[in-house]
């Protein structure tokens, strides 16, 4: 998506590890209208997937997907990080790696909320090595439902996740594609 | 808001603790069309306070945030509450007590996001002890900047916050208010 790679260009910035700075419009502050776009462009992509629910991780995944559902008209549950008092004990539950963070996780989806009837969308910020992701799709096969596609706003191409996840069969559609650093500038992968 | 009333009565549950559990349409499984009401409904309260940016606290004020934001048409920031590698240390900081969890955290936010000229609608999915509002709000006066009004979902009318933060001045609109709880129900405050 032009858009989207424009404002990376205009307002991201290279951090050393091969961190990519989107704070401006994505993590911390959110630019509604790129998410508008963002929504938009994954409901053009998957409007024919029968998509019943969509499945994104707290924390900067909920904005994206909120308005995703919004253009799908269906449902957004997040993945919780952390248990709480409301959240109980009966829960689809994913060990995630986070290499950024160099700790394990658990992610909960309580029971309620995914049942084998399910067409899943998952939509996170970021697509790197992916191990959020295979938490995610993790969870939705212990509900036996189904994931039919997957909505990234940004792929980092020089890490593995999005290989093996296509690997498996599964349906990526990165919004904007980076191929590689350079001098502390993004390359993007040619095409959409 | 009657249709948030009613989505409480129907798909909320009263735990003991006075606690009162809405993951099934806000801080779990996201209902995006009410959100999207909710956005509205702070937008015709808000809408001639030239409003400039919502403030928000990560994790589930973020959706209501994004679509009230989808309204107003203006970015929405949200604090947070871990530091990260991209967070930086140029932030704007607050204490906050959570009564539920029985201990203080840090909400923050960079300074790059908020400054003098801004004019901030404050968003919360709950108002309780008015804790959480309080650090924003403070956050929002080291920024120079001015809060113009203050978003609720559900406001539990029983305990301080609300009339502590009116008392100051605030400008407050809870879409539900909820008087107290009575055999396991909601018994609502009259009016909107």
């Amino acid at each position: 998506m032009k858009y989207l790679e424009e404002m990376i260009e205009r307002e991201g910035r290279v951090l050393s590890g091969e961190i990519l700075k989107v704070d401006k419009f994505i993590n911390h502050c959110i630019d509604v209208d790129l998410f508008d776009k963002m929504g938009k462009a994954f409901h053009e992509t998957f409007k024919d997937r029968g998509v019943t629910k969509i499945l994104t991780l707290e924390v900067s995944g909920i904005g994206i997907a909120v308005m995703a559902g919004y253009h799908f008209k269906v449902p957004v549950v997040f993945a919780k990080k952390t248990v709480s008092k409301t959240l109980g004990s009966d829960v689809y539950r994913s060990s995630v790696y986070s290499f950024t963070k160099g700790v394990t996780y658990d992610i909960m989806v309580s029971r309620d909320f995914l049942c084998e009837d399910d067409r899943v969308l998952l939509i996170d910020d970021f697509l790197a090595n992916g191990k959020a992701l295979e938490g995610m799709i993790d969870i939705v096969k212990q509900a036996d439902a189904q994931v039919v596609g997957i909505g990234i706003a940004i792929e980092k191409a020089f890490q593995a996740g999005g290989e093996n996840i296509r690997k498996q069969g599964y349906d990526i559609r990165s919004l904007a594609v980076i191929d590689h650093f350079e001098d502390g500038k993004v390359v993007f992968a040619s095409g959409d």
